[in-house]
């Protein structure tokens, strides 16, 4: 979907329809879904972080409106609008806290002033948690009971879903499993977090790139020298090209990186036992689509078939996101959703 | 609660009942409680495991009625029974699958016999599940809106509890956080699951015991050789007298045991951002009324808060479980209830 979107023409969609916004630190994506989950319109603006909160809420609520539009509805056939947000936040509360990626937006209160620019309630959520509740509404995991997704990037996000209910958890840090503890050891690897031995610290593209450099200053031989020498940046993608291209190196760091989120993911399954787990984001090396993609997936597999109970081995699904970069403003909107037929069950 | 049981008397008590069954693998504890969790009455039975299922399952039916009557009550004001069994099990289809402590009772469809045995429909959970209910419901979590517990014996067993939601997985799996990974060295120490590296390997009293043994085979001088010599049998109590008395290996394996189960906390705590976390089950050192298990306790509190968020370093609760061995009873009870008013509410 993500490359080719697909929107069902108005007449062939089911009402009502959700407005989903998912706001990065670098675009705001925006987008309207039938309640069937199935996109109408789509468009994409820029954050720019840089003017502030009010700035960019406001802008957010003509994109909803304009998203609305394209759709061919108007506003009030749109009952309710989902906002995912990156953290520190207080979901209660409506409020950011302190996002690591949009400086000096602290304790904005974006829930309200996006519901007042939009003149729609607006249901607030983690982006993670809305890209997990996406793939389990219409991707990769709609025909689970329950789901762990992880988006693998510069940190590594997490979103759980147990049924209809997202662990948000009491002070909105629920699903921070990129900071599960994966090795205890007294010389752990640090994680961006500021504490040692967490997943995040050894399977973002941030450990990632931080895991090749330090095989490289150890004097190991690898194609990405060459590479490096000639201006190329060191990341993921320059470590990806250089493993399809038969360097050792650079495919063994790509194969421990699944090592390590196979350990992840055992230490999550133990605890929630959902359907499956869904790896998404950036850093999934090409996807089902790329052989690399599907021998990451098949490493992580292993190690979590190595190191779970024979059941599980057996039954949990473990496979890439289906959504791309959709999977947010659809789960928001889904949860937007969600929101609105309980409330129209039980108005408070 | 668990030493001087404090019952209601039937005219203070709030209808409906509920009875709750708590399987073990030496005795079946069985009780009835009203609709606020208060209980009315309570016995035991032993469980006779080598007789075979059908005839515990059968006696367990006539405990539940025995225990109705102590309640003053008659079979049709208890519209639901509860019963916590340990695991492995089919939720869904209500079985036990191969159960570690009841050799023997492999496929056995223990809901529907005890349906039978007793006549009432019958709620069947695990029993780590169980008990987290009945701390979640009346309670040291009975002010939490999610908590994890952590039942710390020979294996860690564990609930989890969000909301009115537990988690008890796709596989009838959930929450077996006693198995989750807090060390992935090649060297980690082995758990009785027959994997490396899980909490219950470093945390039980299987590994206090292993622990302690490694020590004193190391030549560590301590108070526990002379124990030892005169007969006495290596077990965490044995080791916590010693520790009491000042011997410092003794102590050194308990407070490393703390700091162990910080670790694994601080993973379930990123994982679920629950109000709390409890610790019950025998091993947990005298708990609050003994100076030993609040060192224990603070030990704990201490690693966890080095090792999280600061956010959750100042809000996440840890704390001892109140209910002692009535949580699995007075849990399988109160899941009873849920079933009951949800299929009140809505009738299949």
């Amino acid at each position: 979907m993500s490359d080719q979107r697909q929107f069902i023409p108005r007449e062939e969609a089911t009402p009502p329809f959700f407005a989903g916004v998912d706001l990065g630190g670098t675009n705001i994506k925006v987008g309207v879904v039938d309640d069937r989950g199935r996109p109408l319109s789509w468009l994409s603006i820029p954050t720019r972080p840089g003017r502030g909160p009010e700035d960019a809420t406001r802008r957010m609520g003509e994109a909803v409106r304009r998203a609305v539009r394209k759709a061919g509805l108007k506003l009030d056939q749109v009952p309710r609008v989902g906002l995912g947000s990156p953290g520190t936040m207080d979901i209660p509360a409506g409020k950011l806290v302190k996002p690591v990626n949009l400086r000096g937006w602290d304790d904005y209160p974006i829930r309200d002033r996006l519901s007042h620019h939009c003149q729609r309630p607006v249901a607030f959520v983690n982006d993670a948690t809305a890209a997990a509740y996406g793939e389990y509404w219409v991707g990769s995991g709609r025909k689970f009971h329950s789901l762990v997704m992880l988006t693998l990037g510069t940190g590594i996000g997490c979103g759980i879903i147990v049924g209809d209910l997202l662990i948000e958890g009491e002070n909105s840090h629920g699903a921070e499993c990129g900071h599960v503890i994966i090795s205890s050891a007294d010389d752990a690897r640090w994680c961006g977090c500021g504490q040692r031995g967490h997943l995040e610290a050894y399977a973002s593209a941030t450990a990632v790139i931080k895991r090749t450099q330090e095989a490289l200053a150890a004097g190991v031989e690898s194609s990405l020298v060459a590479r490096l020498e000639t201006g190329d940046e060191l990341t993921p993608k320059l470590v990806a090209e250089e493993a399809e291209g038969g360097d050792r190196l650079a495919l063994d760091i790509i194969l421990d990186t699944a090592k390590y989120l196979g350990i992840g993911i055992v230490t999550l399954v133990h605890a929630i036992d959902p359907t499956g787990v869904l790896l998404g984001g950036a850093m999934t090396f090409g996807g089902k689509d790329s052989p690399l993609g599907r021998r990451f997936l098949a490493r992580i597999k292993q190690e979590f078939r190595a190191r779970t109970f024979e059941v599980l081995a057996r039954r949990t699904k473990i496979d890439f996101a289906s959504l791309g970069p959709d999977a947010g403003y659809i789960g928001a909107a889904g949860i937007a959703r969600l929101q609105h037929h309980h409330s129209a069950l039980a108005p408070r």
